[in-house]
C-alpha cells in the first residue's frame, strides 16, 4: 500500500526552495510513497522541474502562510487556508497518512491538536525526536509542547515514547528513563519524583533516572522530560555543537601549517561530521494525536527536510499510531490494576 | 594581604592524591596565597614532598570523611569532624577566606549553608559556574542547589550572578539573561514569565530570554535558571562533549591512513582540546552565603582541582562577597521603588 504524505511546502526559513526539491528527491527514492505538496501553486509548480502530477504527486493550493513568529492562537483562528492547516486537514480527512511541516512549531502543534484531536487516554501531545548516542540513538520527549507538566503527563510521554520505539525499531521492551538531576539530596523536583513512582508502577521497562549526560551515553531508549527541560537540553546541545565546530574550524584555519593539516585530515573530519550531522536527526513527531504530524527544523536544508519526510514515512509504515492507541488503553488498565506495586 | 584558602583534601573521587599535589602546585605559583590542608593527617603529610609547614601552609586534622553518595542531611548531622565541615568552619571563624571541596555537592551545600548562613536578602544559595562561549565565556546559575524555584529566587540569582561577574571581570553592568524556550506560544512556564517581569523591573542590565543555544553563543554574561534546568543543561553539555570526543577519536583510529592523518593533525587537535577543556572551567561558587565556598567536580584531576582553588582565590581577591552583600540591599530597594516600571 502506498504511504501518502502531505507536505507544507511554505513552512520553514526557506519555504518551497527547500521543501519542493526535498520532496521530489524523496519521491524518486521511495517508490512506495505518494506526496501531496501543499502551498501556493505559483510558488510550487515552477520548482517541479518538469515532473508531472500523477497519483504519486499532487499539488494542493493553499493561499495563506503561517509566519514563523506568528502567534499559534492567531494562526489557528485566522489562517484557515494556510499551507500548514490544509496539510493537516488532509491527514484528518484520510487523504494523507501523515503531514510534515518546517513551519512555526507552536502553530503546528495548535493546528494538529485542534484538527486531528488527541488519542483517548492522552491529555497532551508531546514532541519527540531521535538523538545520537555513544551506542546508537535514543528518543527524547517532550521537547517543548508542554512547559508545565504533571506526573501523569510524564507517564503518558513514557508510554508514547516506548510505543514509538517499539514500532520503529521492533524492540519488544524499550528502556524508558526519566530525565533528572543527581546532585541534590532530594534528587529532583516534586513532579519528577511523583512521575518516577508512576513509571515504576507501570508496565514499562523503566530504568529509573537518567542524568543529562546519560542522554548521550545511551542510558535509555526513551528519555522522558517536561517540554521546558527537554527544549533547553536540545537547544543547549545545538549551541554547544555549533561552538565546538566553530572552534575546531578556527584552529584548523590558524596558519599555513594547520591548513595543511586540515587538508590531510579532511576525509576523517568529513566522516566525523557526517556521523554527528544533526540534519540526519531532523524531524520530530508530535505524539498523542489521531494522526501523524512531523515537525522539521525551521532552518532545515533539502537534505534535512528529506529526513523529516522520511521520519513521517517510517512512522506510517511501522504503524506507530496504531501501536500507541492500542497500548494506551492496555497500559492504563495495567497501571490501575497494580497501584504501588 | 594574603588570601587564605581552606582545602577539603579528602573530597572527590581521588581524595588527597589529587587535592594535595594541586594545592602544592597552586601554593608555588601564587605567592599571595596561604593554604590550609584539611583532612586525615596520615593521608596528607606523606604527600607534602618535603614541603614544610609554614605560615603559608598548614595541615589541620579532621578525622571523618563525607562519602560521595552520603545523604547531605546525615553528613550535616553526624560528621562534625569531617574534612568538609572543618574546612567550612575555618571560613566561618575567619581563619580562611574561602574553602574548596571536590566532595558531595549536596553535603557541601548543606554544611556551607548551615555553618556560614545566608546573606541578608537572599533566600537560597545558588551554584554558579563559568562556561565557554563563542565570544569568551558566561556564568550560569543555579546548577542544582534549588530544584523548585520561585520568580523571586531567579531574580536573586540574577543579582548575585551580575555582582559576581562585575567583581571578577570589572564589568560595570554585565548583561543578564533568563534561560527560556522560544518554541511555545506562551514562551516559558509560569515561574519563568514572572521572573522575567521581576528582572525587567530591577536595576540589572536584563537582556531578556536566552534559549539553550544562546548560552554558548554568549548571549549574556550571566544566564539565570532554576537548578533543575541548569543541572540538566550542564550535564547534557558534558555528555554531548564526551560523545563528540569519542566519535572524533574513533574516526581518527579507523585505519592506518586516518591514524597518519591524526599524527599530522595532532597539534591542531591538541590546541582545540586545550581550548574547550572543561577542566579549565572547574570550580563552581556557592553564592548567597556569608563566605566563599567553592565546589570542584568530583572527578577533577590535579589540573582541574587547581583551577577550582584559583576560582576561590579570584573570588576573594576581587571581593565578590562584599560586592554581593553591598548590592543586595541596594538592588532590593530599587526594585521596590519601581514596581511594575
Amino acid at each position: 500500500m502506498t504511504t501518502r504524505i502531505a507536505i507544507d511546502c511554505m513552512g520553514g526559513d526557506h519555504g518551497p526552495s527547500v521543501t519542493v526539491p526535498a520532496a521530489l528527491h524523496f519521491l524518486k527514492a521511495h517508490p512506495g510513497v505518494a506526496l501531496v505538496l501543499v502551498g501556493r501553486e505559483e510558488s510550487i509548480r515552477p520548482l517541479l522541474e518538469g515532473v508531472g502530477e500523477s497519483e504519486r504527486l499532487r499539488v494542493v493550493h493553499a493561499s495563506e502562510i503561517v509566519a514563523m513568529g506568528e502567534s499559534p492562537a492567531m494562526a489557528l483562528k485566522n489562517k484557515k487556508d494556510s499551507s500548514m492547516r490544509v496539510a493537516v486537514n488532509l491527514v484528518k480527512r484520510g487523504e494523507a497518512d501523515a503531514c510534515v511541516s518546517a513551519g512555526n512549531t507552536g502553530a503546528l502543534m495548535a493546528i494538529s491538536r485542534f484538527v486531528l484531536k488527541m488519542l483517548p487516554g492522552i491529555d497532551r501531545p508531546a514532541i519527540c525526536t531521535q538523538l545520537p548516542t555513544m551506542q546508537g540513538h535514543t528518543h527524547m520527549l517532550d521537547l517543548g509542547a508542554n512547559v508545565d507538566c504533571g506526573p501523569e503527563h510524564l507517564l503518558q510521554f513514557g508510554i508514547m515514547g516506548a510505543m514509538l520505539v517499539s514500532a520503529l525499531e521492533h524492540k519488544e521492551r524499550p528502556t524508558v528513563g526519566l530525565l533528572n538531576i543527581g546532585e541534590e539530596e532530594i534528587k529532583g523536583n516534586e513532579v519528577v519524583k511523583a512521575a518516577a513512582d508512576l513509571l515504576r508502577d507501570s508496565d514499562l521497562n523503566f530504568v529509573g533516572n537518567v542524568e543529562g549526560d546519560g542522554i548521550y551515553k545511551g542510558d535509555a531508549d526513551v528519555v522522558v522530560c517536561d517540554g521546558f527541560v527537554g527544549n533547553v537540553a536540545l537547544k543547549t546541545s545545538e549551541g554547544l555543537a555549533q561552538m565546538l565546530a566553530f572552534f575546531l574550524k578556527q584552529e584548523f584555519k590558524r596558519n599555513l601549517l594547520t591548513k595543511l593539516a586540515a587538508l590531510v585530515a579532511l576525509p576523517v573530519l568529513n566522516n566525523f561530521k557526517k556521523r554527528v550531522d544533526h540534519r540526519r536527526y531532523n524531524g520530530a513527531i508530535l505524539l498523542g494525536l489521531k494522526g501523524i504530524s512531523v515537525k522539521s527544523h525551521g532552518s532545515a536544508d533539502s537534505f534535512a527536510f528529506g529526513n523529516a519526510i522520511g521520519r513521517a514515512f517510517d512512522a506510517v509504515e511501522n504503524r506507530v499510531l496504531e501501536r500507541i492507541s492500542a497500548r494506551m488503553a492496555q497500559t492504563a488498565a495495567a497501571t490501575k490494576a497494580a497501584p504501588g506495586a
